[in-house]
């Protein structure tokens, strides 16, 4: 089966780390190359990589400095400074629960790399579990809504639904500002084969309305301990309207942050100017502002059910 | 009391009809030159004009072929054939209440010029009135969300507020995929003095559960007899948003159509490069389709009030 290269768009060769520019697509496959964690930390804010790829990148920086510091003194402080980088990087996602991870099993540190290293293989086979998990929610002939980016879950999806002789067609929210789903989840389900329609955000209710959807799966950057989610800006709306409706809302979870609710999690407020141009060039008029909540909170109670990522 | 260029974008003068191009605001405020009613059936297909200019096209055309001309013989096969183009230019406008009317004044040619004149007086009036109606709807300090565009009307509503003592603050959504909201609305309020932000479309129930948001005001490009309106695609789930946060949905609303309910609207589907690509550039990937319906239809009863042009 093959995976798109969003479901695991980050690796490590050598002494250079290898990150697929998410920004560049679907014009071009480009991965960007990266030598040390301001380089991470910066494709992070920049968002070049995003979602699992963030998680990715976080793995592979400790492990590139594990193999390029040999001197035990010297390594323990320089994981603590990436970690302390990585945890400020972004707001909503929780990166503390990785890399407190890290530090933990840094303890140890001559069993640190492999630990590592048996923690992605272990990520790589329960992230395909959850997509399996999730194929079994669908009917033949479903007609599945999605809003930004799965990392390559949905096309594993789609891939084990074939395999149960259940065919899937796919709607896709184009995701402004970053157009995600347009660029990204319309480019990965296209080039595994399925049917794929992009449609404005505005126009949810709408397809809603002329039955053209019968289920909705998204995934989720945070999931807090009650079960509410943190997740792309236009989720928690697509989740009243799909209650509206009684259309089920799925969600693909990671594991739990230690957000008790939604409540505790920080909404994180992206600079304007995302919004305001496109390619460089101003949409909106100069001086008017713009307010752009990167993601919303869709409460526990308009999810039908989570799909858990079932890492011990 | 100075007026938005988008209250009243086109204008005859001698032989050429001025059409205010909102295509290229907010970087030009440029008026297109036309001359005959095949190019301002184009202005209508291409968008350069919409709602109000459609309207005010309609007639200024009527008027420029009643002077020119003179031989009364000729003038009525020429009304009814710039009726028949300006009728099927847009599927979900209705031309045709504008169209008979005028085919209706010209069963006595002597008068025609003088009644579309008159009318379009009385427009530009019961313009002004609905705009001073719809101000009494609003409290000082309330915050006001809206959608696309309402050909000037929000800046005077805006105005009549502060002639009453009354401070209101904007909200746009940037309504894609033509970007009236950040284009036109945020640039019109921005210009008459009025503080105006600009959301993405998808971020509606965020701001409402952060309550930065207390009353929602839209235009409609069509009323039904039993009151459900056809709008810019969008409006329709902002109605259902506003509903589930107990936010008032106010609607501007033109003189009703033949439409019984929404159900007899016929929803114009846009071709989907509007969506897929931005300046000339392809966004989403080879070979994706889309799906662009241009409007949806907000049912009365998620109107809580109508606010009516009140022509006879």
């Amino acid at each position: 089966m093959e995976l798109s290269p969003l479901f695991w768009p980050v690796a490590l060769n050598g002494k250079t780390i290898s990150v697929l520019d998410e920004t560049q697509l679907p014009q071009r496959l480009r991965y960007l190359k990266i030598k040390n964690y301001s380089q991470a930390v910066r494709m992070i804010k920049t968002m070049k990589t995003r979602a699992i790829g963030q998680v990715l990148l976080v793995f592979y920086t400790f492990l590139l400095y594990c193999q390029a510091i040999k001197d035990k003194k010297k390594l323990f402080p320089t994981l603590t400074r990436i970690a302390q980088s990585f945890n400020t990087s972004r707001p909503t996602f929780p990166f503390n629960f990785l890399t407190d991870m890290v530090l933990e099993w840094a303890k140890d540190l001559t069993k640190l790399e492999e630990k590592i290293l048996a923690f992605l293989e272990m990520l790589r086979e329960k992230r395909i579990d959850q997509a399996k998990e999730a194929s079994l929610l669908f009917d033949d002939q479903d007609s599945v809504l999605t809003h930004c980016n799965v990392s390559g879950l949905l096309p594993l999806i789609g891939e084990f639904c074939r395999q149960q002789k259940k065919s899937l067609r796919f709607f896709v929210t184009e995701t402004r500002p970053y157009f995600q789903g347009s660029r990204l989840t319309a480019w990965e389900l296209e080039r595994a084969g399925f049917n794929v329609t992009i449609i404005p955000d505005s126009a949810v209710a709408q397809i809603f309305a002329e039955g053209l959807v019968n289920k909705v799966i998204t995934g989720a950057d945070q999931l807090a301990i009650n079960g509410d989610i943190a997740n792309k800006i236009g989720t928690y709306q697509i989740a009243l309207l799909a209650k509206n409706f009684g259309i089920p809302f799925y969600v693909l979870v990671p594991p739990p942050s230690k957000a008790r609710t939604g409540k505790d999690i920080t909404i994180e407020i992206r600079p304007d100017k995302e919004l305001l141009t496109i390619g460089g060039q101003r949409i909106a008029p100069r001086r008017v502002k713009g307010y752009y909540p990167a993601f919303d909170i869709t409460p526990a109670d308009l999810i039908t059910k989570h799909i858990y990522l079932r890492i011990p």
